[in-house]
Formats: C-alpha cells, sequence, structure tokens
C-alpha cells in the first residue's frame, strides 16, 4: 500500500473501506434491534458507492440534504427520498419534476404559511398529489420544527388539510445530541427524541389526523437509543464515516474512523516546534467541530500513514494550501522530527466539511490495498 | 434582475460584476504606481473568466496554490505559473510535466533538505533546468519560509548552487497583515514585509548569487505599501472579490464586497427572533474569520435581495444545510418578518472558503441584471 500512497500527490481523501463495513454493520444490527425503516442520509457521503452499501435495497429509502442528491440517487434507481430541510418554494417545481419522474418524494413544512403555499402548488400540478408532506417537529430547540405540544401543530395539520393534502407523518432530527458529553446524556436525548415525536404523532391522531409516517434521526440518538417504541424509521448519515466529533462524544472510538486525509511534510520551523503539511483548511475544511469539546482536535489529529495515531499531534493551524502539524498545546515537545516529504494521515474533525472538499474517495481495500476511486459529488 | 433571482433554487453564489471590475482596477493602479510586475493570485476565483480579467496579459503571469490550477490555466494559454506552496516530493514529477509542456514553472524551497532533494531531481530531468527555484522567506512569523537574516537562507542558496540550479529569486507572504487592526498597521506590515525580502536578496548578492525575482504580497499589504523600492513583482488574489475579513480589517467597504450567497427564507422561530434560511455552513463555509474581529459577522451578514445590508442582522448559527439568522447578539430584537420565501444575500466572511462551495459564479452584469454563469474549480 504505502509505495502505491507514496506516489499519490497529496492532499488526497483516504477511505477505509474495512472500517466503513464495519460502521454499517453497526447501524444495521441496532435498527434491526429497534424494528423500524431505516433511511440512511446521503449527505455525508454524496457518492453512489458509499450509499448503495448503506441502503437496505436498490430502491432507497434515502434521506437527502439538497435536491442534487435526490436527482443523482434517482437517476441511480432510488425511489423513495425525503428531502429533510423545509422547503423554499423555488424548490417545489423541481420536486415535482422528481416525483413525476417516478420518485416518491416526501418534503419538510414548519409552518401554516409553508403548509398554506406548498399545498396549492400541489394540487395546481398533475403528480402534486404523490407528494409526500410531513411536518417538522422541534425535539430539542436545536434549529427549525415546531414543538410538539404546541398548537401550530395542529394548525399546520389543518392548513395541509384544507389544501387537500394528505398528512404524511411527522419527523424531528436531535442535533442537541452532538452536545452530549456522556452515554447516559446520549441515551437520554434519544428517549426524548422519541418521546417528542410520539407525543406529536398522538396529538395529530387524536383530532382524526392519520399520521403514518413517525421519523427520528441523528447518529448519536440512533445509536444510543434504548427502544423506538411509536416510531416507524430512522434516518443517520454520518456514522458510515464516524469523525473527531463523534469520537469526541463517545459514539465511536479513534479506530472506527474511515477518513482520513493524506498529507505531506513541505518543511518546518524548528524553533516553534511546527511541521509544515500540504493540507491546509482547504483539506480539512475550516471545521473546529472539536473546538467545543472537552480535547480540542485543533484542524485534526496527526496519523503515521498507516492510520496509527501520533501521540498528541494535531493540525494546530491551518491556512488555504498550509497545515500546521504541532503538538496539544499543554504538550511538552518530543524530539520527533519527520523528513521534508514523509506522509501523514490526518483524521478529520467532521466527516461531512472535510469530504465535501473532495471529488473522490481513494479506497483502502481490507486487505491494506489502494483499490479504487468513488467519485463524489458537491453543490444544489 | 429580482424575477429572474425569485425563479433560481438557492442557494447559490453571486458575483456582482461591476464591484469585481474596480476592486481590480483599484489593485492595478496600485501595481502602476508601485512600479512592479503584477502575479494576480488564482486560489480565490478558480475561474477564467475572473483571472483574465486580472491578469496582464493572456500568458500571466500567475500565482496558483494547487497543481490543479496551474493545469486548468496552462491548458488555457498562461505561461508563467508560480505554484506558491513549498514543494512536495509527490509534485515535482508534475511540476515537470508542466514545464516540459511549455510553461515556465516557478516553485518554492524553504530548507537544506527540500533544496537538495528539488535539485536532484530537476537535474535528472530534460526540462528540469529551465524551472524556476525561489527560496521563500518568512517576513513575520506566520507560517513557513527562512528568517531574511538567518544562516539558512544562504545555505539553501549554495545547496541549489552545488545540485547545479540557478537560484530564480525570493518570495514572501506576510499572512500577519490579516491580524492588522488600522491603516498604520498595515502601512507598516507592507514595509516590514518588503524591507525583509529586500535583506534577504541584498544578502544572497552579497555572496555573489543572483536573485532576480522579488516577489511580496497579500491584499492587504499590497494596497497598503507606499512604495515597494528593490521589489519586482507583487502577489495578490483576495481583492478580487473582498470579504467581510477584509471590510473587518479596513482594506475595503461592505460595498466593494462582490460576492455574495442567495438565500431563501424556510421558516421561523418567533420567540427566539430566528429566521431560518435555506444556506447553512455547505453553503457558506465554516470560515469564522471575522470571530477575532472587533464585529464578528457570525456565518455572514445579511442584506436584502438587492444587496442592501439589514442593519445588524447576520447569519448567527449554521447546519449543513440551515442557516439561522438573527438580530446581532447585543442589539435589541426588531420588528422585521420576512415572510417563507424571502430571498436574502449573505456577504461571506471569507471570499476564499465561501467561493469554494460553489461550482459557478452567477453573474449580475453592471446593469443589474442576472447575465451568464461563470465555472469554477475545486480540488487538487
Amino acid at each position: 500500500m504505502s509505495r502505491i500512497l507514496e506516489q499519490m500527490e497529496t492532499p488526497a481523501l483516504l477511505l477505509d473501506e474495512a472500517r466503513m463495513e464495519r460502521n454499517i454493520e453497526r447501524m444495521r444490527r441496532q435498527v434491526e434491534r429497534l424494528g423500524v425503516v431505516f433511511r440512511p442520509h446521503v449527505k455525508t457521503n454524496k457518492s453512489f458507492e458509499v450509499t448503495r452499501r448503506m441502503m437496505s435495497s436498490a430502491q432507497g429509502p434515502i434521506t437527502v440534504s439538497t435536491l442534487l442528491e435526490a436527482d443523482f440517487f434517482a437517476a441511480r434507481g432510488v425511489r423513495d427520498i425525503l428531502y429533510a430541510v423545509c422547503i423554499a418554494p423555488n424548490k417545489i417545481d423541481h420536486v415535482l419534476r422528481l416525483q413525476a419522474g417516478g420518485v416518491q418524494m416526501s418534503v419538510l413544512v414548519d409552518s401554516v404559511e409553508a403548509a398554506s403555499l406548498l399545498g396549492e402548488r400541489l394540487r395546481a400540478h398533475p403528480a402534486g398529489g404523490g407528494v409526500g408532506v410531513l411536518i417538522e417537529v422541534d425535539s430539542d430547540g436545536h434549529r427549525s420544527g415546531v414543538r410538539p405540544e404546541s398548537a401550530q401543530l395542529l394548525e399546520i395539520a389543518r392548513a395541509l388539510q384544507a389544501a387537500g393534502v394528505a398528512l404524511r407523518g411527522v419527523m424531528t432530527h436531535a442535533g442537541s445530541s452532538y452536545d452530549c458529553r456522556s452515554a447516559e446524556a446520549l441515551r437520554a436525548m434519544a428517549e426524548q427524541e422519541r418521546a417528542q415525536i410520539v407525543l406529536a404523532a398522538r396529538r395529530l391522531r387524536a383530532i382524526g389526523i392519520a399520521c403514518p409516517v413517525v421519523s427520528v434521526g441523528s447518529t448519536p440518538t440512533a445509536l444510543a437509543a434504548e427502544h423506538l417504541e411509536g416510531v416507524t424509521e430512522l434516518r443517520a448519515g454520518v456514522f458510515v464515516f464516524f469523525d473527531l466529533c463523534m469520537a469526541g462524544i463517545g459514539v465511536c472510538s479513534l479506530h472506527d474512523i474511515a477518513l482520513s486525509v493524506l498529507a505531506t511534510v513541505i518543511g518546518h520551523q524548528r524553533e516553534k516546534g511546527w511541521t509544515l503539511l500540504d493540507a491546509g483548511w482547504m483539506a480539512m475544511s475550516r471545521d473546529r467541530g472539536t473546538a467545543s469539546q472537552p480535547v480540542d482536535q485543533g484542524y485534526g489529529l496527526i496519523c503515521d500513514v498507516a492510520g496509527r495515531p501520533l501521540p498528541d499531534y494535531i493540525l494546530l493551524g491551518a491556512n488555504q494550501e498550509h497545515g500546521i502539524m504541532a503538538r496539544r498545546p499543554g504538550t511538552a515537545p518530543d524530539a520527533l522530527h519527520l523528513p521534508v516529504g514523509t506522509q501523514v494521515r490526518i483524521l478529520p474533525n467532521h466527516a461531512c466539511s472535510t469530504a465535501a472538499q473532495y471529488a473522490e474517495y481513494q479506497v483502502i481495500a481490507a486487505d491494506g490495498q489502494l483499490s479504487e476511486s468513488w467519485p463524489r459529488f458537491s453543490g444544489w
């Protein structure tokens, strides 16, 4: 492996296939145990080769964060897609084109305003009746959605009814799970996410509105949930690669992280203890997600070329194409000297943002050999 | 304009052509006044349409931050390219291919180790003699380079000589100029950058080594320099668009910023004063460059669809595809309510990182009309 890696121009995005497969298998077992439909989120990987390994069938279902993701996977045979961002009016035509092309599309609303507007547009289009509409529920105060106990929840459902649209269901995302700091907190957050969405479904049913889909998901809550009574489907995406943020909250170990950035030593500032790498923030992204965690990993944790962490070395700073590798602040400097040309791997803070900087994954197969390149896409 | 913008799916990257032209003209006048060669940096824009407007001739010269940029512009007729990151051994073959293809390539070293290694590889290749080698000088302790007064500077030059490589010159980048907070500090930093690189050239010449090229550059120092005596060329890139970081250090005004992200209101959390947008960190990048400035602009400053700043509204938080627009912390909430579907523009913290999230610029022409799409590229 290392001879081929050495010839590779850097930076490059490496994907450890065995780790990825193990992460997928872990989630598969959890979903089976919980007895729900799994609707993997493709926003982290944006790659057919990765997503097809996550899906329960070649037709899906999947969750997307952009309509470009929907286009891409629809063109490759996926037939059941949830677009998990509240719908903007300028995207409704696009959704209708996908629906008319034979894809079961589902979209979100979280206001009477959006529900009425959407209802009108769906009614005016021959494919509109097929589009699934879900109400986004706010289970943790994290970003969008209506509170499950609010009057608004019922008003939105009635606005859809008035527009002649049958409600498909309710969904929530416990994004606050990323701030949890213990297994106990994660379990509690998973239960909060479940209880809140089930409450929303129950309140809708109590006023005679059917609510077939009850959808939850985030990688931390998905893996921490003890049971999902009343929930019908689970969404998660970043688990496929994991990252330092997930390791920082205890959802995975460093050895589960399947993505790394291959970089090369290009110089030193010896008196400062700096090793300069050809991977800066363009290669890692500007994501500093571990900055708010107990262990700040800078722009990433440094490993040798085989993937073994170098104790306490992080990417301390980053310019566009320069990375500054150094010992973690507060640790004693040591005598490590990596000659110019030495390759290292850098584990990323956040798989979604780092992967987004690349057009392909360089896959390290289970036998440790560099095997294929898997394309990925970006944009909207 | 606004009718066409309204039909556009969001997020999208808008480029105000008149502002860009004005920024280019400002730099052109400054370069003329300073009497140096201008070698624009393409790392911010990565677009033929933008770069051709910055170049002094269709053949260049230009500065690049990746060899993909070199490939792209070489294929479009540019014949003089400086790769401004110290060369990694795994990139030397690539440089030699470009040189053999008729491009005058220049590369950087900042150690005896790298100089010897590079010298050996250049000597062994028929095109190697043509590659320009510059020594990177550290004028401000910012990242890479050798100090102009160091013994190392002369040792590197001698190592090149021993390898049979003629030194092309010296270069420096005063990256610390981004931390300046006044016009006076910027002028002083520009003079420091100039004085340090001229010192390096003088010391090399004093031991009989020719040093034809003396290169400086950063957008803040380029625009602040009072004179560039002893310098032969100037590099700068971000000036073409400017951004909130540049405005924050007083290098430009908000009205000079040529890039913005078009986004749409998708919901509200009224009791929190939040307006949810369909532009999160994927649309803005994770860059929080203004966080360390006197005015923290969050993930960007909100303007109406015509580009007029909404007083004290910023993108306070960001998830992957969700942006949280709110009044700046510490300001009183007001009664502004933007209905679902309203479009806004967001000025970015950092043009380089935000532009990198997009595959094209949507150009607003001087008459205010949406005119063309200009492609841009990413990666290495």
